[in-house]
């Protein structure tokens, strides 16, 4: 990979920046990786077993240690709860910790137990729905416990057929069961409030969009925020203009990070669209710097940036170093706009001039100045090619044999 | 067309209802009908005209008063400024009732004027954004001559392209715009705000969601509800869904009825998918009579059933009356569900008893139970063969040469 | 229900039928369930098992017995291979035929093993290609023993990212793959080939469409036709025009029945858009009967109606006779359409007249036209009822715990 | 802009090319553009009217030779008849050829004419049928006259409503008269068959896709291909495979570039998903070059690449301008595609090792190679500022007041 800056400073030289300010940035990037992204996944046809993938929550840590030993973002991993239950969360809080590894965002489970069939906090048997509570509950303890400040939900709750439920029942108990965990929380937590289309039900899902997630959370209160995954929107919906609504309104808590060409498809994140991550960090980029709106500001820079995804024929920890370049050249690509000619042809009204001034961003190739990146940081210029030549990947897979591991459950 | 009122009879039965009150509510549907239904529409390809177009708004009313001679819940018609615009409101509103018709919504018109090339209350400039709000307190003043509660606002307001403008710019500009207006209308009228996917905006679209035209109508006041337009969707979003949550919140506050299978289609309600506009009818019609909820049933029985359609290429009056026997139908259905039996399906985790529930009423017949309420009101059993009966169509086409009409301008 | 037949009969009269040739009709409808719909299915998320599912190929025969016994026209039965694999073929066909149950298609498994993980006939290593056709090869030798005429071809094959494989060589690798089983097909025996817009396979699915389907089918020569399943297109897709297209090819060659709102979602058919089965089965209704489109009527008259869909969270038994009553509906409407007066608003250009003559045959009640079939088949006027009356249910979930049954698997 | 083209010549070595072979195929790339991109469009709502529309055709192909003059590959200019129509067609063709342009692609109006409300070629009324046909063989004349080789079709025919029209027959009557057409055509006549999903009919489409289009043409005969506009499509489909899929077939007539984000947006190609159009150009750059298929190859090097955009609010000339660059960066990346390591990675079943060899070709930023281009034909290195420079967009808006142009009519 070449070292030539040349096109990088000239683009940072027509907005106004230097290279050391492109430099700062980008080593403050923090993307937090999700401790089943190592483990086995797929469709409801097949999930296909890999060799080396981790047989426990601390060999998950392994894998994101090393994985951040190569990139230098990947600060943090994100649990899943029972998945990543272990008897004594403190110590595998310090295991991470010993590897400089933080624990992220708790994602509590509440679609995998048989009393889940019809829902969770949603379901008509009460019963269920104190259960559900109940874990939630347990996992606000949890992040307490490994000093995580972020609540992560997704619900699976729906319905498939009309008239299998009361949908304003639904909504009722829903605002119900959040009540209850919001008022459990410690100051300083977050709860990150997740919606999707569809999947896996298929008439009705409870969070089916940015607008009940937002109505849920403003009436919950300031700790409460949006979570947008990627892969969770209509063909055709403009995300990037979601994330701006949010931020003016401080409710963008968080991503879950990916990508799609059909349904929630859960590819690498920018590897069908790479075009929209570039629009949607452009608007978190804007807004991490806009003086003149401290609502968004403030948001902006306190965004839970985490990737989520299934790799179910490639391998993951490559895919996860894939991924995360992808995350990294979008930002870079980012901050190279020239705001300044960005707002005056928007006030000159001159549409082509203002289009242009993201496209001579987006066309910059950037791959250089991450490697310079990576220097600066003491690691290797090229992730992929360095992983290669830590013989990892042939490590895991004599030790954790396919089928061994550890998947979605 | 059959007089058999045997199974309507039969499944009202089940429902613990009986057919006088049944006849009630059916009598107090409510449709308002768009005046520039009447006239000529097209796509971008081509407007075909057709004879019988109304030459002006008087002729709109002459129409109207038509249909609702044949149809009888069609109380209402919407305006359009300008293009109903007339040298005496007042005297519009006269000869209006005088035929036993409404003026009902007011529609301002924000896209048809060159300065809204880009915008009108998002626009860059204040200068247009000023003329577009004058615009809108126009239509609060025509609204108070015509005694109409009802202020409903479609803005095509959006961008292209990336980089066009700022999204977060825009939306405060919508905002403050929209305050304006808010603090202008009188006690007792309501703001509807639209929303709408896409076109002609082509990348953003200013409101392009219920989620942020409950977001600002929030922070309004209680005076500010959502219009729902039943083309403005992406694909596969539970439009039913959003009518409750909406109820919930009591900020439904209207419809704009149309059919569409692929964009924005506007063709005639309930002729593409006709089980969803009963789902629909069934959330309106539980929460009209959920005592339970108050809330809910108070936003229920006040909401503005509007149809806004493009007959382009069919006879403008029949697809009119196609539509409001469409609309009928579903409610007629909808109002046959059989609640207990409903709420008992859900209670037990039934999930097939309770879609069958809606099945039951669905698969009934209701084309005898709307003659008969024809009947009770003083009109033929089939408005479609009393229209051709009429010869207005005729006298309309002999009248009104294709090409003297009016249309979209 | 009602008993009363007078709409029914006097949509009839007006589309110049009687009683007797709708009751003929109706009579000699066949639908083919799948072995696997009486088995658990779930999502990628959780398979939520229920008691009651067959454990054994014999015990999915058991059900489908039962479940004909109660609806008359689910005459068949389509295996999956290997999950539907028994030591005697020839066995199995007896005990079905001994309970007057055809085995129908014959449905091979390409990709649940572990070798098809990035393809099965399409798949870049030859070993796999051949294991694969081997595969295909077998089946046409089950279809013979078992005396099926049907080989019902599904391929999971596809690719999750550009780049992955070529995708003119996948081409080249799937006709070369389906000339040599074709070849092997006995006359008489038929190849279906569905295709499927998306999943498993996330970026590229080697037949994504019927225009794929058709061109293969239409090299391979008279005995490859074109499979439809329901649920496998973009949102949008006019399907009964591809029915259409299709009849008059004489390339239709079956059904895979379901519904879906969101991607393929696998619901019960027509439970979603009852109107768009009405319609599809309209193209077949009348195709059936078209004396001048003698390339159309002969292949309607020989479409294998097949049922695909996944009970995730309903009881089966019970889905699957309520999917049959669905079809069952579709098609008594369909064939109640006045098809003179149809052509007669056609050839008029009567645009309103045409979509009525559907509609006047839709808002028809059938559902007492049905349970006269019914009784003159000897059956019970009511399949769910007969099925509660049955104790079935209760029986089979005594007799086969909860766990203990096949699934997709 | 920079003149530093290591990055470039490193992937390029890396692909086993040098700049010389890269120059060479850039300089050969074609593109035509529309006589209608130069002129007035919209949406349903409103026609923006810009001065500087050019008010004959005479004035449009000045507009294509300034365009030349600065892009270099913009070579022809597509006609649309009777837009275009002119009393002496080989005058126009002499005065084009003056300024050193091709008349390109003739392109019919069916949908223009007040008969054609219902239909051209597929309409009910034979009469309506004849004058289509009719018109379509004027343009083959007209073609001839002109020297072109081709015949783009683009049919907006289809139906609004179920039970409008007998789908069967409608496709009965499209391949009698494309069949009358294709005989007239002389050898060496090509004609492109177009396909879209919807708009203006908003049922059915008569070539709703490209199976259709593929069907007919293969009817037809060798002179028959499919074109491929971009945005017309449903969401999701892969249009590459499409692509792929037809070269293999030697069915590949041509393109209409544009891009969209929601239905037929019409937008500038590359301003929605400039990754899709690489890799749309990556199936185009490895046909032209495969020496193993034949077929593929031959119809690769006959694609006629033309531009089908409507520019609503932006300036037309420089939109024309962005959008040849974005073509010309599509291609520039895909011909710098590593084709051995891609290769090389497909066999080895290494997903990752694929996906990266395409991306490392997006990533490299092009723009100096095409500057570099640009400066070996003798033109500026940046059209965009060069048409600044130029002063034509004064000169035309003083000369050709707003209104006084042509636009889609």
């Amino acid at each position: 990979m070449t070292r030539n800056l040349g096109s990088v400073e000239e683009q940072l030289e027509t907005a106004g920046r230097d290279i050391s300010w492109a430099l700062g940035k980008l080593q403050a990037q923090h993307i937090e990786v999700p401790s089943w992204g190592f483990g086995d996944s797929g469709t409801r046809f097949k999930v296909f077993q890999q060799a080396g993938a981790p047989r426990t929550p601390f060999e998950k840590i392994d894998d994101a240690a090393l994985l951040q030993s190569l990139v230098g973002c990947a600060k943090s991993i994100a649990l899943h709860i029972p998945w990543d239950t272990v008897d004594d969360f403190k110590a595998l809080r310090k295991y991470a910790e010993d590897r400089s590894i933080k624990l992220g965002a708790i994602n509590p489970n509440l679609f995998q137990d048989d009393e889940y069939k019809l829902g969770s906090i949603c379901h008509p048997d009460e019963a269920v729905r104190n259960k559900s509570i109940d874990h939630l509950l347990e996992c606000v303890e949890i992040a307490k416990q490994v000093d995580s400040g972020l609540l992560s939900l997704w619900f699976a709750d729906g319905t498939n057929y009309p008239g299998q439920d009361n949908l304003r029942d639904r909504k009722r108990r829903l605002e119900a069961a959040l009540r209850r965990v919001y008022d459990a929380m410690p100051e300083g937590m977050r709860m990150l409030v997740e919606y999707k289309l569809y999947e896996p039900a298929f008439y009705s899902t409870d969070f089916p969009d940015w607008g009940l997630s937002y109505l849920v959370c403003n009436k919950l209160g300031p700790q409460a925020q949006v979570l947008v995954d990627l892969g969770h929107h209509a063909h055709g919906v403009n995300i990037e203009q979601i994330v701006a609504m949010l931020l003016t309104e401080g409710r963008l808590g968080g991503f879950h990070f990916n990508d799609r060409k059909y349904g929630d498809d859960d590819l690498m994140v920018g590897s069908v669209n790479p075009y929209q991550l570039f629009l949607i960090y452009c608007e978190l980029a804007a807004a991490e710097d806009d003086e003149d709106d401290a609502v968004a500001q403030e948001c902006a820079r306190n965004v839970a940036y985490m990737i989520d995804q299934a790799h179910n024929i490639e391998l993951r920890i490559p895919a996860l170093i894939r991924s995360i370049m992808n995350l990294q050249e979008a930002y870079a690509k980012a901050i190279l706009v020239d705001r300044a000619a960005l707002k005056k042809a928007q006030e000159n009204q001159d549409v082509l001039a203002g289009h242009q001034a993201l496209l001579d961003a987006y066309s910059t190739d950037v791959r250089p100045l991450l490697a310079e990146t990576r220097v600066e940081m003491g690691l290797g210029r090229d992730p992929m090619e360095a992983y290669v030549q830590s013989g990892y990947q042939q490590k895991i897979e004599n030790e954790r044999p396919a089928g061994s591991g550890m998947g979605w459950s």
